[in-house]
């Protein structure tokens, strides 16, 4: 994620980093490299009675961008979605812990005992959305015998889940809790898994492909024919007026493309270490540990991973 | 499904696969073959005093493109309900056998006992929804009695459901858990029920009809008329342009409907297979079974069914 | 309801079953009519000063596109969440059913009765909506007292749900079923009780009336003034466009305004009929009755009523 | 509210109430004034070089149309947010009412006490919602104790709401009721908090009121620019058409605006007292009241206040 | 928040508090300067070969305008939602209240100190949310050793919460409430844990800045080169169509960008300080303190802080 700086309008319209810039300026200057051409040939491909008028381009820019902004809601629908269920995680986690310590606070090696089991659950979610191996980063938090049965399942976080289960059915067979308080601290788990659940549905179920496809088409055909229905109106104006059109549409095309899949580690993809890392701030801290672990905060490019 | 593959922006303009133009294909030919003789008899029948220009195109494209883009919302609306639906489905599934384990866990047998209903269930449901036989596929999960009394009703999944509600009600009544911990397994069960009402109602309420006739029909004759208006200012070009923004309109059509009903088997419904395949591994992982039926994965195509 | 037929793209453009063209077709003959009046006396009104230009229509075709896709939508939704209300009917009872079969199955007798008192719900929910009387219906499944205690009020679903709370009570009266028990069977009747709920405040509130008419006031002084703004560019074809530009702003005001009151016996509203069938099929197959109602099918014109 | 009445589609052009035209009818005059005086100072100050085409007009009109579309879209979802609260009110009161009545139904004169507490909640939430003083109506419902304590707070609703938690804490205390059915029923008066919390947030937190602002500025002054664009193309047909696109505007500004407060008492607002009328109307029935409030209807203008 | 005045339409043209007039002036100066100068470099620049038509305008000016609805709606939608999570913090409040009040109410210091707690979360909240000290504010309503360990922590919040926690423990150890009672309560709990976690979300993640910046590059390039575009035919009246085109572009801009972090002190962000004042009242009013702090009203400009 970008982390918004406080700009002045004008310096605005030429930052680089944060827009999708670095990812289409070739497109861009190929657009602009077009155009000019289009120029030069104008007066030999109209012998050949090719013409083409604006009006025609007026109706297709504006179904494109009703379309266009039909799939960029999908998209931040999604990416929206992601973000609300990382932050429902955070919700569950400090209320299970803080349900956890008021019920049985005495037994404080317990309750760290669950502090880690939720850190590692966080660590494990967010490292198999990306795809990375979870045993360096679970080793801090679990027992050998724990890492060992968690990291042989396909699904790491399922089996954390049934950890943080028997920790809880032990502290009922105890006879510490009764059903109903055991029943309010499983609807958390309950919670949890839910949140893993919807991650892995997001993950798992692009926008049906068709919609990115003819959208990328259509667009990409767009511009590439813009220049030929400028130029007869435009001349010399052609490539600016071109690339702008361009800009607009491309640039929206690709973040749609970007929060399409908000797990990722693009510019802007959903923060995953950085929201670990406020949890496990968050978490221990409520449990009162000496050493908090430090907090992650945007590079020098404003970037947060 | 098709499994979105990383592309270059370039290679994606020219995909085959996964876009709907092996649907439309067929009108697009004649879109062009239209566009041409109208170039040809455009002489003729100007002499009759019939002209058309672009302008009255100008308001229906934008009229056409506001409610398409509205009938994409719904039926999107419809396929996102369905896939969320059946994340539901898989939260719940593991949700209770978490707790089943936790708390019943000893008796390994009744768990897989539960664990072969859950998995039924699953499959019950894809089939019902496809309207394939069950069947075949139930016999690996039921006894040969449960599967007769489940066949024989117009509703297997309601039965199925009968069933596990009934193993839950064996262990209250074996006084294995209190009415709080039956009520918090129950609830999983209601949760079962509700992913079935919410797909039956998607499957047999489809977008009112009206809509898409209303609009399929706008969208044709729109892509009918539009060479006569544009041959005049366009001429040789016509067929390019008419056929690019037919391609617009009608690949989002066609789309649409594709989308309307998502439990189809085209190329953008939602991979029911697949979908059962990972709950059925997920929960047999969580069983500790010993062999796990293996993954499935996207066709050459990617396609994923 | 019109159930949606397999037909081809091409037939698809001549039906007239659930379009509404049947509502509209004699006030787009007007349009066509005044169309043609206009050809004729274009000479002489043109002698008076009088011109129209199409670009100020252009303005006012995207405006009013834009507004009518607004109502679409809150019209569509007010559709859509009647229709779900109705799936939350049929997923409530059935899991009401299967808890109470599941907690007290021996006593079939009692269950069966729990049957009636639900199917009548639903039958009366339906006729209520649709403003029939429900003495018909109902005494097919209320005792004589009942039925009178029911009917003689303004509101037989609120007794329905009165008597089922009774059934209940009786049950933990009886000791047969604890508090727990209860809550987790009384919160199914409040489910019922957010569903009639839900219906008659659908029913009772339509969108504002001022968007309903002054959308129908612009759309038809819009189709009105077309003609005389079309005429002159485009002559003989003038009947052609200004009919299809009709057809689409008029056939989507009609839509919009049958979705707006989806209880009502018209081509696109809910089949209530169907939905109330399917759910007593349900519930007596749940119960193993002998003999199920036969199962209610479309028409020979696709309608379901 | 007005009601819809049924209409022919011809008759509802000319419709005056409940359209907005009697709130607007003097601008648009002024409209039709501005029109005219265009026609005849044309010639002056076309000497003057001023000249205005419709290009930028189009511009402005989607533009406008397309925020316009918006913010009548988060009015009217306040509108609806507003009419779900009263209708999960109605839903409320009534399972309310079931439930104890199924529980302490015995105590007749008990019952009655919380039907009037209801039927006070409601009407106290209705007239502090339209800032009229609640002690008049009150006194119908409320002990002089009651009443006394309840008119002295400066959330009458706060008050009632606390007296109904006191019944209710009566039943648990006599040990008429266990901690589960206490919980069960006092999770309707939670349910009670929450619709007077949303209404209050509702009253109190309008759509942003730069919104409001930036819109009604931007229509109307385009509509007082459009003659000066439109006279030259249209000369004697300027007042038509001016009015035409003014009356399209400015009525969906007006509407919007009478729609984001939804608890006043214009034409739009919503009919909180029939919306009483019926709520008191259901409970005394559920009651089997002697005697019930008669039903509200609609006034010769088919309004319901 | 500007607090909405009555105002006559004519008067509300030239209201200066509330729009975001005071932010953007200076940039519509600049762009009248622009227009101006464009007036008297036309003849020169046009020998150059240099023209630009309003036709590619078109297409863009829709475009951005269908994105700058897309941003708008995005950014309202969070706008909303904290406004919302607000609501919630109220109504859980009082709810929390008035349960505690009545299963607990004998004891008055008790709930006194719990008021205290709740009161003292909601500023908390603000405070950090304001990025603002909160020790200043917290030291009326927490004890000395509760401020210092509250203070100490980087999330106060979560320190009241866990105090609460702490009271709600001791009333279940002491025998007063039974665990259904105390699940019942501490729901509430968890509601309050779920507005702070929602209220985090929203400050610590934007809608991803690409929208932003390339939204606020495609407004302002559009209005810088809108004034090229229009010359050609609008000549002296360039400036009034180019400031007022740029004014409902840059307005609309500029609000989403204030909207989009609703927990600002700006004029169009959520009054966090009347809001905390009113639960104060609210609650302090449910426990019948003698005296109420008074009630923040706007001030002269219309502004709630």
């Amino acid at each position: 994620m970008i982390v918004r700086p406080q700009q002045h309008w004008f310096i605005r319209l030429f930052v680089w980093h944060g827009s999708v810039l670095q990812k289409i300026y070739s497109r861009l200057l190929l657009n602009i490299a077009l155009s000019i051409s289009v120029i030069f040939f104008l007066p030999w491909y109209e012998t050949l009675g090719i013409k083409l008028t604006i009006a025609p381009f007026s109706i297709l820019g504006v179904a494109i961008a009703i379309f266009l902004g039909f799939r960029n809601s999908a998209c931040y629908a999604r990416f929206n979605e992601a973000r609300t269920l990382w932050g429902q995680l955070a919700i569950t986690q400090r209320a299970f812990l803080r349900e956890a310590k008021s019920l049985l606070g005495e037994n404080k090696s317990q309750i760290r005992a669950l502090v880690k089991l939720q850190v590692a659950f966080c660590h494990a979610l967010r490292l198999t959305l990306r795809k990375r191996p979870v045993e360096e980063t679970l080793k801090n938090y679990l027992t050998a015998d724990e890492l060992q049965w968690v990291t042989k399942s396909h699904a790491p976080c399922n089996r954390i889940l049934l950890l943080m289960g028997d920790w809880l059915a032990d502290k009922r067979k105890q006879g510490g809790i009764s059903d109903v308080v055991w029943s309010s601290l499983n609807h958390h788990l309950n919670d949890l898994s839910a949140v893993a659940g919807g991650c892995e549905r997001i993950a798992g179920t692009p926008v049906p492909f068709a919609y990115t496809l003819i959208l990328h088409r259509t667009v990409y055909l767009f511009c590439i024919m813009l220049p030929f229905a400028l130029v007869t109106d435009l001349h010399y104006m052609t490539p600016f007026l071109s690339v702008f059109v361009s800009y607009t549409f491309i640039s929206l095309d690709t973040l749609a493309e970007e929060l399409e899949e908000p797990f990722g580690t693009e510019d802007n993809d959903l923060p995953l270490d950085a929201i670990c890392n406020a949890i496990e701030r968050d978490l221990q801290d409520m449990d009162e540990s000496e050493q908090l672990p430090e907090k992650l905060r945007p590079n020098r490019y404003y970037r947060l991973s």
